[in-house]
């Protein structure tokens, strides 16, 4: 049966305007003023806001990290995901060195396969760039819709990646139509601070922070961004934290270069003191890059308003405080890195970004969905309101007012790291393709409806004319 | 009767899409998949965009200047931005000291009144502050709908306004919700180079360009967003020229001052060197900033690109090259200011951004229409396509070629800024309001149909819940 | 009878060395190891380094301002300059518009003459630039050897210039070979910001601070220094307070651009919350620029470091604080500007600079002394130790520890503005032209031995081969 | 017998006057006017500059590379440095991994002892760090006097470093004085560029220059100078090629890092298209970094002038164009890297820097003396004219014009890099240690008459007082 809702208000990457929407067979069919509503299922949306589902480009459920593996996996992962406004996400697909990059991807399939309630999709690590590995990515892309590479500069001796196969991803992406994304620390460094500070016997939680400076953020984004540019290829920089990070991306963009950065609530919120809390606690808030010095949050918040940064992801990745967390107690190195996140990116940017004025209502949608959607070959399917494409849409109360907190959330863990955070404005009601998923702040979906999405190559979807830019 | 529009592709400052237009009233009433035609007159967009309509931001009309008066009225302009693509302008009305500042609003309104054929609106010069034009803002906002006041930094002794006089603009108009708008060059420098270019013997069209070089308008913009910075007001710089000024409007907004830039098409694709033609001929290229050198192009280019510069303005201000650019024969400072531009921002937008892969389609329309429409305060009644507002549209044809030249143009004057130039793409039918202005490129509109446009104030239509950014 | 100096560290601005100074007929004759002292008076330098005397480029003696006159003439300033390690000070000559140059400058020579204790030179304020002005200039720099002038961009309605006469002088300078120099804050802005602080009812002190904000120092400075490049000129900024205009400075240096900058010892030690000090205590440190945020201070002092700032002057200008600073009881624009800082330059750059490690022992010498005499065309008479020089020698003593205060200094003034600060090393023993000026920490010279200093053009002391830089 | 040095006018890095010097016992011992000259030899020194000898911080004699040596030993090389002016030079320790540091010192000792003609001393490559390392440091400074550590960021696979060993070499430097020097190029970047160019079949010379672009020259210095600033260390990045690199300095130390930077003549006056050269003559212009486009050198000067780079090294690393050369034909990968460079430092500073006014004199004798031998801990032995300091010193005549080339030169190879340039100024006579090595334009040195120079630490002969910088 076809659904119209009603006496909401749409809300675009640029438009807000009232009017009706109807949905039929999960696609938007007709948006206007009074739409008939015979032979359909009425909802109404009275007071709020009617978005496009949220897309998530940054989520690592069921991720083996430091001898365990991340609580989430695709079940719960993606019910916390849809109780948050989000109704799609593209996870990281961890791939081993040596190995066919097949092998990895039939993994995250049977991860994800009969347990995701929303749709979803891959992006694939690269650890290692040889004739191998360049002979399998045609078939990553065109078979497997996997167009987002992912390298990282950090985590020396397990994920890190050389320069060389770096640089090397990156032409290869270019002529593929791939995106590459860097974890942008330099492990190098990190690893020697780490060696430094547990020989001094420096072992507590702050120390994670305190041996990865915002300065080597800085200079792996700025490296990896030169060498975009030499490449003439494109770059997503994940987990932005920090001004000096920021800055590097500002720079590059200006440059003329094809840059963009992600950011995550976690960085706009909370500051590097939380991993000062006694008992332990700090461990709670350990992940990489660290959380920053506070004066970090408004150099991020005015990036997104200026559009230097463009996206936010969640960077999901959650640990059990008793039980995985503890791993590192005595040493902090040994801290799953990671955090509980999915669930609380709609609420974050929208009652910290929105309601205290840093971006407007549309720069909201921008960020939260639709540039994501458009940079990782999703849109037009997902990513906006508009008629014709899928039905995932979100119906949020800008006015109630709640407190997070790990009894009301419905993430695997034990915790949640903005807990007693007050913030205002909440999803009411989820759909995925036309089909209810959230009905009046109740998961009502069924396990295993959340389809895989192939994605199109980078800039296909959004340069119709253009060669360059988004 | 209504209308719908069929087969074409609809395109907003975010979404591209096929679908259904259906116009009501001289509003959009629905957009969908197969609309019913019943009753309805179809208009067949196969193969075209479906655009909102342009916002020019930034004309002058029958404008008085150096002892003449700028050839387009409101009736021969808006006949040939309506060609253009163009639907909304907003013209600048020229205050006198001492003088209330009604009068000349009330001049602006007889010359606009039943000679426009699109609909209009004006920004207010101030070139004076004290306390009559303190008490007199209030009623011009309120009762005029004018919430754009433009401050001179140059022509001295003639326009331009002292540094008390923009701060105190600006303080005023962050008090009254109104956008502070400065043409940005520093006045006095200029009047020094120019009076040593003549006295040296000088004299040619060249010495225009050479005698206001561009680190004076990089200073002086860096200066207005200083002050707009400590008076935490708001900024918009007009026909903004080369990288100096750019860097600045860039600087400012990544330091989280609220600053926007507009730069004009010919700054975009014709360069310094035109005012070198011989026989008197660079002086159709006369006009305030000056055109640069050329690689400055890129620059701007590539901040239409990142989003630091924001809108698309025309600046058109139209002479006669034979009897009114001649009067600066043997002096250049005599030459009139200003060129015919207001039929060719969509060409040369569409042809050298979306073409040439500089911006996306999104983009263009960005540009063109939604960012000037809500900083300006007509959003959503203009700048967008969707259901409730005004039926102001473009029909574009992405594909035909043409060459720009005076024969084919529809500007009152003798000559042509572009003359030669073959751009890719153009308007095949305008609406405004939901009637035909331009029907199968022939003029079919009314003189004097235009209405004028009482604007909203500053961040109103764009800041529903943010008192600060776009 | 000629003198040694043994056994003392001879410093200049880039060597360091233990040797013998012979003094004959007030020029340095002879420097090695060993000297003969036959027929010498012998001077002990033991534990002392020898340094070149102080040069002070930036001094108002007896100079009128705000309906009083700064209380530290040429008689109590030299003096107090001799016992702070000063040899030469450069005094500014306020003219009047309207009124021959050479007026102002006899009145200065009135002023000075019979007075001075030590040897002084004069710049001339520029405050409008027109054909008499221009006339009289060759015979300033000719006849009175005065190669400098100033250009106040402050001060409203009273000493403030316009942009086109800073950029005339810049212009007529380089073609004579002078040195122009600013006052670099936006008088226009200040103006409105006093205006609207007193009608709001903020009177106090602080408010002279707060209404004149870094910003406009920077942007001031900035403006200036673009004038500069574009007249191909040299450009001298005086009492750089802040980040933001040394910035300025150093990126006009980075284009190329020959501009420099001095600060002030009050601006590195001392910082904004002094003028909060209660019963109108705050006063005391009220002169322009005004004092900073402490944060502030790190930048200058690198920027001393690097070199993008080079001289250090006292901007003494003297006021009791009863009797003249208060005239400005009730409203903060009433208190004369300035302060008494001419005695402490060397103390407070030696104490905080050297001994703290932020500059080096011979770069203070150049700070103090030698690129001062460079710029304003004094070297090689004054400014080093070397063969042939003027005997101008400040014998100090690196280990004492003093605490700065007004019963122990020498101006004439009824506070200091450095009381109760702690400083290590002072001057022992000044000679002036080879003459006792302090001998033992006494004054022992004669008032108005001083001789007045015709100084070259600028760049003709020390660019022997070169147009361009030093 | 004592030398009496007449007539002559004395220039120092900071001070240029008329007087004689007196030499005793390979010393200066007095300097002043009309000097006796009873019992000693008088050298006339009329209508020239004495100069303090040259430091030449970067030599490679004798030096292993690609399966050939540097033709230059430290017979030739030094001789070829006398006839340029160059009194001290510091040459590279090549390191290999694995082996005793001080094996690769005696290796050295053995190519130096008895063959050079001037004072020389080591820089020792660090190739890796570990505890080996790390424990015969200190005797490496104690014993050897060997006080600055290269590390390369170049040459993958045979000299290149990694980060944590570049950032661990940094924080031992801190600890135990010494200067870290870096060959700041990305080397894993070259690496994929010349293996795609050489499988593209581009063989020729100019690939060398465009394998190596200069965005990765300046992302290695500004992540070196990252290192630094988190080290709280000291750096010196030898042969800064190109305005991205020194821009990077420049920024560090605006922020306070303390960084040097080094440039060589070959930057200054020669540019890319030299590896265009037909008939293979490309290949003369082959070293690391390549020469780059023409505009770089403007900035290169200017960063000169303002101080942000401080010396000027030969990277002399000289071989034949025939027989070794040649060994790249048909594979510029495989030509020898280096070029002769040692002979005319001071010529082409002197003539492109100080005749064509882009530094003054004071500043050339700082930057090709007095600098390096502060840095390196050679001052004040070398490096100034003084009482009491090592009389190394240069008789310069700046009025000669003679044309480089190899039948003039005295280096060991058969071409010249500077071949057919017209210059003015040539040392006439060279000391060193008070004896003639060069006199008249002849060499009348003795071969192995040059000591070997145990350096003092980082900062010990500048900082006197200062913890931090020169």
């Amino acid at each position: 049966m076809k659904k119209v809702i009603k006496n909401g208000m749409i809300v675009t990457a640029t438009d807000t305007y009232e009017a009706d929407v109807c949905i039929e067979n999960g696609v938007i069919s007709l948006i206007g003023e009074n739409l008939s509503t015979q032979d359909a299922e009425v909802i109404d949306a009275s007071g709020c806001y009617v978005f496009p589902g949220g897309v998530d480009p940054h989520t690592h459920l069921e991720m083996p990290f430091g001898g365990t593996v991340s609580k989430d996996d695709f079940e719960t992962g993606t019910i916390a995901a849809a109780y948050g406004g989000t109704t799609s996400i593209i996870d990281f697909c961890i791939t081993k060195k040596g190995e066919p990059l097949q092998n990895s991807i039939d993994v995250w399939h049977a991860k994800s396969k009969d347990k995701a309630v929303i749709d979803y999709g891959f992006h694939l690590m690269i650890g290692e760039m040889n004739d191998r590995v360049l002979n399998e990515l045609p078939s990553v892309i065109e078979e497997e819709g996997i167009t987002s590479f992912k390298v990282f500069m950090a985590y020396k001796n397990v994920l890190q990646a050389d320069d060389e196969t770096l640089f090397e991803t990156l032409i290869a992406a270019k002529e593929l139509g791939a995106l590459v994304m860097v974890h942008a620390e330099n492990g190098d460094v990190i690893d020697y601070l780490v060696k430094k500070a547990l020989a001094d016997g420096n072992t507590d939680p702050i120390y994670h922070a305190l041996t990865r400076p915002q300065e080597i953020e800085g200079e792996a984004t700025g490296r990896a961004a030169t060498f975009t540019g030499l490449a003439d290829s494109q770059l997503y920089v994940v987990h932005v934290s920090c001004a000096d990070a920021a800055k590097q991306i500002a720079d590059a963009r200006d440059k003329g270069i094809d840059v963009w950065g992600e950011t995550c609530p976690q960085y706009l919120v909370l500051d590097q003191s939380y991993l000062e809390r006694p008992n332990f606690e700090g461990a709670k808030y350990v992940w990489s890059p660290p959380l920053r010095e506070k004066w970090n949050q408004d150099f991020l918040w005015n990036a997104l308003r200026t559009g230097q940064l463009q996206t936010i992801g969640s960077d999901q990745c959650s640990f059990d405080f008793k039980g995985q967390k503890d791993l590192g107690k005595g040493d902090f190195s040994k801290i799953p890195n990671g955090g509980p996140m999915i669930e609380d990116r709609f609420s974050i940017l929208f009652s910290e970004g929105v309601k205290k004025g840093r971006i407007t209502l549309n720069q909201f949608v921008d960020i939260i969905s639709t540039r994501a959607a458009k940079l990782f070959g999703l849109y037009p399917k997902k990513g906006t309101i508009a008629a014709g494409v899928d039905a995932d849409i979100v119906i949020f109360d800008p006015t109630v007012e709640r407190t997070i907190s790990k009894e009301a959330h419905h993430m695997a863990v034990d915790y949640n790291a903005f807990e007693g955070m007050k913030v205002t404005g909440e999803p009411v009601s989820v759909l995925s393709r036309g089909e209810f998923v959230i009905r009046d702040k109740q998961f009502v979906g069924k396990v295993g409806s959340g389809e895989y999405l192939k994605r199109a190559k980078y800039g296909s979807t959004f340069k119709r004319e253009s060669p360059l830019t988004t």
